[in-house]
């Protein structure tokens, strides 16, 4: 569903491991290709987890969607292009498109959605400042400001 | 969304590595879990993976669902509960349960979908009669029969 | 190298994504086996991995050697046979004989060393109490008692 | 073992999920960085998996052996140096020094054990010629030649 903003991307070499007895990357390995252009484009703005950290904010995953086109074959480096919602109370939303590097076929897509948690596990209703203003940014890169 | 129908259950006990630093399983492992649960569900009715490689079908997951209620943790053991749903097509849907076994708290509900391949990697658009009468097989299964 | 002391079994099914574009699981995949095994032995004596928690030692691997016989295969059921060796100081070794439950072929053989680090992340030189009776239960079972 | 000779390098960001409940990478997943280096390495010098398999051969690993030094930590990239051993007969030996990009600390070093396996699954006792001009390249590379 192209509308026009601006995806972040990550390469991810596809690994000798990952692919199964079909001779296509498993399905369930593409959660961490996710998780690696969702923490890319937020480490990227000054939110990645390590910098998260001293706040003690958790972000679980609380819903993964993932539809696949085409299969991620060993030799791949798949294009991770991940795109951050404009954000609703506290939900943090991530679009995804995964491609093969080599030819930009798209191989899958997929959204995420993630909740704040603060130190003591207790759920919040809006974003905390730090969360705040690093989605601010990067809603504005997504926007092309 | 319970409905009547019978679920076929696996035991899985957490692993160590499956659980990240915040303590919790990390939530793309549940992707493993799910496959164990409908594969184990396939092959109690003669479908399994090894059952069915000698006729050269190959089911590719196509879309997951994943809706994720409380973390699962050290020490579980978890219950997936599947359920193939009625086939439309030669499309698959499987629906699935995770529950804590030690007393059934709701961890995650889940939805896959996979499609059917022949050897030459052809879709099909029906399902090939061994399929069908295992697929007839299980449905009876749920249904309670 | 069999001396006649009994080991522990755990009965691990192969998912379908631990096998690679090889057709056999990834090697890889047995360190996480092999933990299964260690973790569950432990579990058995009241010295798992829950059971230690509260008491905050951390038992990190230090080194692991894992010598690979034959593949295993989708399909099979693996036992992983685990024996503690007689402690000296604070090191805990683990032997392992990874096989095939259907026909007993013996797939790997393995050893795991593990140090004892307090709370503070200190390395002991002696077993702390609490793990020195485990593993005083965990050897008489070895030996037959 | 420092000998002079010159080794290969490869990058790996540290994934969220690789991170483990106590709060370093789970040893485990070094096999997965050993094998991205080696197979890095092979397909630097036009060995790699992909251009193996028009030729048919397996390179199952027979043996690996990691010793752990220090942890690594969200965060993270780590430099993964391979060499591949001078070969004998037709086993292929290769030793790796894991170390932390930011700083140079070494974490692990290990050591893996491949034979090569024609289509028909036969050990090969001496190395295949497209692998014996591949190894030849890789060993002059290591010499610093």
């Amino acid at each position: 569903v192209p509308d026009g903003e601006r995806f972040h991307e990550t390469r991810i070499p596809v690994r000798f491991h990952e692919v199964d007895s079909y001779g296509v990357v498993w399905h369930g390995h593409y959660a961490s290709w996710l998780e690696a252009g969702r923490n890319d484009l937020a480490a990227a703005f000054g939110a990645g987890i390590v910098d998260m950290q001293p706040h003690g904010y958790l972000l679980p995953v609380v819903s993964m969607e993932i539809r696949y086109k085409r299969p991620a074959l060993l030799g791949d480096v798949v294009v991770v292009a991940t795109r951050l919602r404009a954000p609703r109370g506290a939900w943090l939303t991530f679009d995804y498109r995964v491609a093969r590097g080599s030819d930009g076929t798209l191989l899958a897509t997929a959204r995420t959605r993630q909740v704040v948690l603060n130190r003591d596990r207790d759920l919040l209703v809006t974003l905390p400042s730090v969360l705040r203003d690093a989605v601010a940014r990067i809603r504005a890169f997504h926007r092309g400001a």
